[in-house]
């Protein structure tokens, strides 16, 4: 199939640290290549793709020095640049909220829209409403809620490339992580909190955002005064199978409606069980007592630590590689386009399938 | 004429306090119904117009509590509705930047894009030759400047509603004043100095921003120890007339290029003369010798105050009335939207007139 991918313009695609979405445009892209597709991605150009890059910006906008700049004229320039290629694509598929909403109106049913935040916001029914024709795609059955009227064909969870990941042949297994942002919803405190509890040192790998930093100074660098809990700071994509695979296990105590929770599946990518609270997207990333153990209190969370270290890191893993392997994840898009493009070309409405 | 006004929907029209856009909406809006003709305002329910209000969100975005919004999605839905109701109207006036340009690309030339911030950005070239059939509207000519290549219509300055603002019977002309907000680029830190030099006490009513709040902490706050210095906070706009009418001349020492400097004519409306920064829009606003000095140093600055105490209040103020009153920016604008309809009507294309 000929494929279009939109990235948003935020970060490069992969990113160059943080930064889900972009993140998973890549990998999405670069599996569909791998499968034998014709794949144009449109984004900044610092993108590193197998794909047909068009670049249209000359670099992702969150870490471009210049002082001036709008997201909301490069986002409506390239998605204008899109248009005028429609013609090119058998499917296009859009990751950029819904900026594109006006734009391709009239070829609606030959576009995919995967959205990637959290959709229990104000101003959104309103907006998603007025066009409800646009194909959606969740990534959690749980992040759909707030739109439950759209047009959703299907739920496709996150996809990770296997060979960036490996299972420790011995692993430390004497701490627990946590790995991602320092932010109030992530809740750094209650990971404190549980290895305490559990009896076993915390490494804290994430990035403070500005937005945070008080929240850091004030809530979190308290706490790091105890000689149990490390604070290692952000790390890249080659620490992180260190990093995660000789944890005992993950700590994902998150207060907040995650629409999918990316560093769960990394975790397991690399055999480490995860202890995630009974949030969001949570029970359906982890398959209870296999691949780790969902919690709602700390006492909970703290008992779990202990159970997660019975469970198999090879089955853990190979639950990944069936569930959340970057060729998975292609695979079910796939099968979207292919559904779309059938419907389109018999004229029949697309229907709405879970 | 058949008229749609097209807000932005970040601050209430007019605006609750500070806002620049909003409150020249408003008064155009309300200049047009008083000049007879047939006015529809796109806009947040807490507008305040004698126009028909179509309230497309249920307040202005800026002040909602709501914690999680998107001001993408308001924006979107807007003009979704405006597509919808386009054919009610002879011309449709925006003044939300370009988020409508995918919208009314086959109407473009019955639409009026007024540009009301600074046009010295990246990302904005490439989406403003993207979409160069829309005419444009400068609200100084030193704003178009770096989109020199499009569609520019007309220059019309803003506009103040005459009655809202008068000259004080006995100004007590003590003081100098300093109006807007704490931000590096308007130099407040310039007026403390400029005051001190010509020895006359400054008066400084403004807002300080989350943003700003380090600047004032760190530069600003040290100066105000001086008695000679009064910091008064954010005034509204009953308090305005009192603030401006009775200060021996309003301090415009900026930094940065201002496309237009609401402050300087809401000084003179209420007689006071204007010693402005040669920067973006000043050399239009002012009337060097009769409604004010465009300076470019401390000491001209300081010279131009006390040459300003001979300027004639009465004449600042007839000359406001004469190009910054409500009613000759909208007689303005109803030039523009005749020209724009009769050009329409014969299916000629519309001339770029200066």
């Amino acid at each position: 199939m000929r494929i279009a991918q939109i990235a948003p313009l935020y970060e490069a695609v992969p990113p160059r640290l943080y930064g889900g979405t972009e993140r998973i445009v890549a990998n999405l892209t670069d599996a569909l290549v791998d499968l034998g597709h014709d794949v144009v991605l449109f984004a900044s150009a610092d993108a590193q793709t197998r794909a047909t890059l068009v670049a249209v910006r000359d670099q992702a906008i969150r870490l471009d020095p210049h002082p001036l700049k709008s997201d909301l004229a490069a986002h409506l320039s390239m998605m204008h640049e899109v248009r005028r290629r429609a013609h090119e694509f058998d499917v296009i598929h859009f990751h950029a909220d819904l900026i594109h909403f006006p734009f391709f109106e009239d070829i609606a049913r030959r576009t995919v829209t995967t959205l990637h935040g959290r959709l229990d916001m104000k101003d959104l029914p309103e907006a998603y409403r007025r066009w409800e024709q646009y194909p959606l795609v969740s990534i959690s059955d749980h992040q759909r809620r707030p739109l439950p009227l759209n047009n959703w064909i299907s739920t496709i969870h996150h996809g990770l490339p296997p060979e960036l990941y490996r299972v420790a042949a011995q692993p430390e297994g004497d701490y627990l992580a946590f790995l991602g942002r320092i932010s109030p919803e992530k809740r750094p405190d209650r990971a404190i909190a549980i290895a305490k509890r559990a009896g076993l040192k915390l490494k804290i790998a994430a990035k403070v955002d500005a937005t945070d930093r008080a929240y850091f100074a004030q809530v979190i660098e308290p706490l790091l005064s105890d000689h149990s809990v490390e604070f290692v700071g952000e790390i890249g994509d080659a620490e992180k199978p260190g990093f995660l695979g000789n944890a005992a296990a993950l700590l994902f105590p998150i207060d907040w409606p995650e629409p999918f929770g990316l560093v769960m599946i990394e975790a397991m990518a690399c055999g480490t069980p995860v202890v995630a609270w009974r949030c969001g997207a949570v029970p359906e990333v982890v398959d209870e007592g296999v691949t780790g153990f969902v919690v709602s209190s700390e006492e909970e969370a703290a008992a779990a630590v202990v159970r997660a270290a019975a469970l198999n890191r090879d089955v853990i893993r190979r639950v990944f590689e069936r569930r959340f392997a970057a060729s998975v994840m292609a695979e079910r898009y796939l099968d979207v386009y292919r559904r779309l493009s059938d419907a389109w070309e018999l004229d029949t409405p697309i229907a709405a399938v879970a």
